[in-house]
Order: C-alpha cells, then sequence, then structure tokens
C-alpha cells in the first residue's frame, strides 16, 4: 500500500500520456482536476492488486467520448461520483475499490479524483494497459467479466445504466448515450471482485506511467535525451525522426479519426512515416512499409523535451520523434488480437510483434 | 372495476386501430398475444382512474420502434416483463398497476399482455387519448411527471435504464437505444402515484377504443355504414372518400414516414388527399388545403368494412374514406400544442381545431 500525493502527479500525468499513443485526452487538464482533489480531499491510498480483498467491490471510473469535447467539459467530478453512486444503487453493493479503464491520457488521473472524493482507495491497475478507443477493448473481456452494469452520467444531470449481454453490446449502445449526452459521459463499469481484478486487469501500470515521467524528467535534469528514456522504459526503440508535414482529423461517432504524415529528418531525411488513428494511434508505416500496429504502442513525442503528444495536439511543423514499443503480453494471445489487433480496427495486416517489425534488440521487457 | 376477457380483444384493438391514426403498429399481433395471454393467465382486471389509490405505484409498459420492426420482433411477452421488473428494481418499489402509453395500435393491447402475466391490474387510461411517435407527447409532461426512469429490454437480453431530467432527453437517448436494439424495445416508464395517474392521464380510452370497435361491427351486422358509424362515436367527420394513388415510405431513424396521396371518387371526384405521416398520419390537405392536422386524429379506413389501414398496410389502388376527429380537449391548451402541435413536426401551420377546418356541427362530444 502507497499513497499518491500532489508530488506524483506530474510523473504520472506525463508517463500516461506516454502510454495513451495519441489519446485518452489533455494529460494537463486531468492532472489539474486530480491535484484539487488531492488539496481538498488529502493523499489517496493505493493498493496493488495483490492487496484487494477476493470479495472486494471493484469498479473502474472513466470517462467515454471524444478527448476534443472532453477538455471542453472538465472539470465535471460530481458526474463522475453520480456515474459511481448509479452503478451502485444498480448492483444493490456497496463499491470498495476504484480502478483505472485505461493507464493512457485522462482516464489515468481521474480515477484519482473519484479515489480522492470517495475516500475510497484506488487498485493500481488498468484494463487496457495502454489506451483504445472501446469498451470491449479490455483484458477483462477475456476473461469473461461483463463491463455491465455500466452507468453513464452527464452535465445535464441525465443518467443510464447499460445492462448488455456482451461487451460490445454495452459499447455499442454506451457510443449512442455518450454522442446523445454531447459526445462525452462519465461511466462507471466493470464491477468485479477482487480475485477476478488480480486474475484479469494489468497490475502495476501507475506505477510504470509514473516511471516513465520520472525517467523523462530526470534526462531533461540531466541533459540527456528524455526520449530515449522514455523508450528505455517501455522497452521500445525510437523509430523515426522527423516534421509533422499533414495532419488530418475528423470527429466522427464520436470518435477523433485520422492521420498524419512526418517528414524525415537526419536518419530519416527523404524518408516519411504516416500514422493513422482512432483516438489512439493505431498503424504506423514508414516508407510504405508498416512499423508497428496495435496492440503495440506508437507514441509521437516532442523531438526536445520527450513531452507526448495527442493527436488532437499534432500541427503542421512540430519536430517529433515516434517511440514504438510492445503492449502487454496479454494482448499478444488470439483473444487479445481478435480484440484489439490491426484486422479489428480495418487493416488488412497480419500482426506481428514490433520488435520484429522495427528491428529491436532483445524486445519486451515488460 | 371490470374485467377484459377475450369477448373483448375483437372490439377493443379494431377501436385501438381507429384511435391509433396509422401508427402504433398491427393490431391483429397484439391481439393475438393479449388473446393468448389471457387464454394462459385468465382475465385481466381493469380499473379506471378514480379506483387506483392515491399511493399506488402506476406503469406504462409499452413497446417503441418502428412499427414495421415491431410485428417482426414479436411476440416477445418475455421482454416486455424485463422491462417492467429492471424498472421495478431501479426505482427500489413494487409496481402495483399497469398503463397504457397510447390507445393507439399495438400498445392498447400489450399492456393486457403484462397484466395478464403479472396479475396486475390495468387502469383504464393512455397518455396520448391517441397515438403519438414520441415519449415527450404525453399528457403527464404537461404535469411535470417524468418518464424517467425508464427501462428498455430487447430480444437479445440487453436492459437499458434511463434517468434523463426531462421527457425530451429521455425520448431522445431511448431513441437512440431502440435504435440500437434492433429498431424496436419492450419499454416501463412514466411510474407515477395513483393520484398522479388520475390527474395527468387521459381517462376511460380502452372503453372508448372498444365503444368505437362495437359501433363498427354492430354497423356491419346491421348493413349500416361502418365508418359512419366510427366517426360518429369519435365525434368527427368523414372528409374524404378515394382511392389510394401514392405512397412514399421510408424507415428512418427508427421512425416510419412517409406520405400518401388519395384520388378522390363520388363527391371528391376530381379532387385529391394527401396525408403525410410519421408513424401516425400527422397532416391531411385536400386540393392543397389544411383540412386536418395533429393533434386532431386522421384515420384512413377501409371504404367497406370501416376497417382502420396502418401506413404500413397502405397500397395502391385500396378504396379508402378518411375520417377527421378532435383529439382530447387536454392537448388543444398551449402546452399541449407545443408538444404535439402541427409546428413541432416541422409544417409551418397554425393549428385550427378540426371542427372549424373540416366544417363539422357541433364538434367534439369526448
Amino acid at each position: 500500500m502507497r499513497h499518491i500525493t500532489e508530488a506524483h502527479l506530474e510523473a504520472l500525468a506525463l508517463g500516461a500520456a506516454v502510454l495513451g499513443t495519441g489519446g485518452g485526452g489533455d494529460p494537463y487538464i486531468g492532472k489539474l482536476m486530480a491535484r484539487h482533489a488531492l488539496q481538498t480531499h488529502g493523499p489517496v491510498e493505493v493498493v496493488t492488486p495483490d492487496e484487494v480483498p477476493e470479495g472486494a467491490v471493484c469498479v473502474i471510473s472513466a470517462v467515454m467520448g471524444a478527448p476534443t469535447v472532453l477538455v471542453e467539459k472538465l472539470p465535471g467530478t460530481d458526474e463522475q461520483l453520480t456515474a459511481l453512486r448509479t452503478l451502485e444503487a444498480y448492483l444493490g453493493r456497496e463499491i470498495t475499490h476504484v480502478m483505472c479503464a485505461e493507464v493512457g491520457g485522462l482516464n489515468s488521473t481521474l480515477p484519482i479524483v473519484t479515489a480522492a472524493s470517495t475516500g475510497l482507495p484506488l487498485v493500481d491497475c488498468d484494463a487496457m494497459g495502454r489506451a483504445f478507443p472501446e469498451i470491449q477493448m479490455s483484458t477483462p473481456t477475456m476473461y469473461g467479466i461483463r463491463a455491465s452494469p455500466m452507468a453513464l452520467a452527464d452535465d445535464k444531470g441525465n443518467r443510464v445504466v447499460v445492462d448488455a449481454v456482451d461487451n460490445h453490446w454495452t459499447e455499442r449502445m454506451a457510443r449512442s448515450i455518450t454522442i446523445d449526452m454531447g459526445a462525452a459521459a462519465f461511466i462507471a463499469l466493470f464491477s468485479m471482485t477482487g480475485a477476478q481484478a488480480k486474475s484479469s486487469m494489468i497490475p502495476n501500470t501507475l506505477q510504470l506511467a509514473e516511471d516513465i515521467g520520472r525517467a523523462i524528467v530526470g534526462a531533461r535534469e540531466a541533459k540527456d535525451d528524455p526520449v530515449a528514456a522514455a523508450a528505455r522504459i517501455l522497452g521500445g526503440l525510437v523509430v523515426f525522426s522527423g516534421k509533422v508535414a499533414d495532419v488530418e482529423r475528423r470527429t466522427m461517432e464520436g470518435f477523433a479519426r485520422g492521420r498524419m504524415r512526418v517528414e524525415g529528418v537526419d536518419e530519416h531525411a527523404g524518408e516519411d512515416l504516416v500514422v493513422e488513428f482512432q483516438n489512439e494511434n493505431l498503424i504506423a508505416r514508414r516508407a510504405g512499409e508498416v512499423l508497428a500496429t496495435v496492440p503495440d504502442l506508437i507514441t509521437v513525442v516532442d523531438d526536445l523535451s520527450g513531452a507526448p503528444i495527442t493527436t488532437e495536439e499534432l500541427r503542421y511543423g512540430l519536430r517529433v520523434r515516434v517511440i514504438a514499443a510492445p503492449c502487454h503480453e496479454r494482448w499478444r494471445s488470439q483473444a487479445g488480437l481478435d480484440l484489439v489487433g490491426p484486422r479489428y480496427f480495418g487493416y488488412d495486416v497480419d500482426y506481428v510483434p514490433v520488435e520484429r517489425l522495427a528491428g529491436m534488440q532483445g524486445g519486451a521487457d515488460r
């Protein structure tokens, strides 16, 4: 058991933005909200999945929708609590622990707000080990754990409980409701026992995010290379260096979809790298060759500071480097690739681990 | 207190189809389902709103969606009960009485199934005094009574509870969910006390439907004119006689929308009548002049038998007569017209009571 205090937030939010692989919303807003909540309510108790009692009632607290809209709607801590309490009433059982949906972006820091304002402990784990755009893209889905019942709340006072037969149906109906709610909603879902959390969630990812953040900050202070430092903790590789040349982006069906093209510099001069995204970066091609695909991580960072750049922040002319890194091994099973592999996202490409595609030495050390 | 038995069903379903003004789905299916339920569970107790205890928990049981799809999905009595029980659990209170959303079409007979299979009494009233396509188009809306919480269930086992701030929001979110559920859903909503049911619902409309049905059947047996008999009970007028010349129809956003044109015969020879509909008939124009609009009733019936024809059943060549009749007076208030007047449906036309437009003598006797 440890505590999250204001002192941890900077590194945690920074690392979570790296793991967000372009999606998950502006981590700055989440950090501000978490800071405010910690100042108001005091430190948040964080437990590892191993420390959670078997019979605990663990619930994911999150936001859903297009990150561009989420940023406009925040801060809204009341709605997070409304979603949690609505789910609790529907379950008819007291919720004992809060968890993160994803360790990327906003959804890694907002549960701190929920935990702080309810006084509940936060479990150091998440359901993706990164960020993904849809609910069923969660490791618990592979273990037969339902996302339903799921509560949604908006800033107008509307609440909805979805109780669907499977996680694809939960995603589908929750997505429609989120669009009705103004393209963003506060949600509580995936209620599970402590035993289920231990067996199905990806453990210690808040700690991982904090480690990544600290490595970046440490490298900056040591005048070292923060991008290389981040890649090292991720067990990944810096695969491209260049200048953003084109960005196409549109918000449709509740998602931010688009693509960007980077023109190479230095050793990549004359080449280009194209990254396509749906909230998160999905596939990177260098000179037309696939370099990395989901579920592996593709993160665009500022060339100098190592600060991760979300797909909303991509702008013409930015000097960036692109990190590719292996995902958690649970996603590399057939069941995992069925949920989040490149074919699910519409790419006619077999998944090949990024270590092989990008010619890394050694591969994952996570 | 009275009972609905199989002996009442024929007339009730027939009259409800007249009051359905083209919408509400095929009454034949609803009649079959109600018959089966009455055979299985015995007669249903029917009470007038005056007989309902003040503190009763009254709930509307209904189906929502495009009638064409509803017909394909029926029968599905389990889903009706699932919706009711889901709402009951969310309310945390035992439901004591079942009510009808609308007296038109399927939704006048399906609550008989719910009442029969739960053993709960059915209140002789409805929330529209006719049929309308949207949830907030209900007299309780004018009395500040919320449609939420509202439960939806589908044939796949999915359930949703919508708890929205007002009835427009309930409609909007429930409509999206209904589309996800396959364009049709079983619903339970508008929980209210007996006192609220008495003050806000339109009373004795099941009896009215039965009276209309009996008048039509009686006229047929007496070799009298069943169309005139129906119009008489409605306090309305037969405004057109002719042959269906064109029908345009499309299912969009969960509604059956379209228009039909009737070419006049006999005294209307050389004229035509155009009726536009969205599930229900909304506006009738004769030779370009508005003859009747919502909330007044526009019903197309078979020229000889007086059998009402839903918008799905309209076919080229049918010999029809069109009845226009006054709506319940509650709809003629400004609040009522804001909810269901012609402008709400997008027509740039002021509401004028059908008695004046169609030149009726006397007007409403309902």
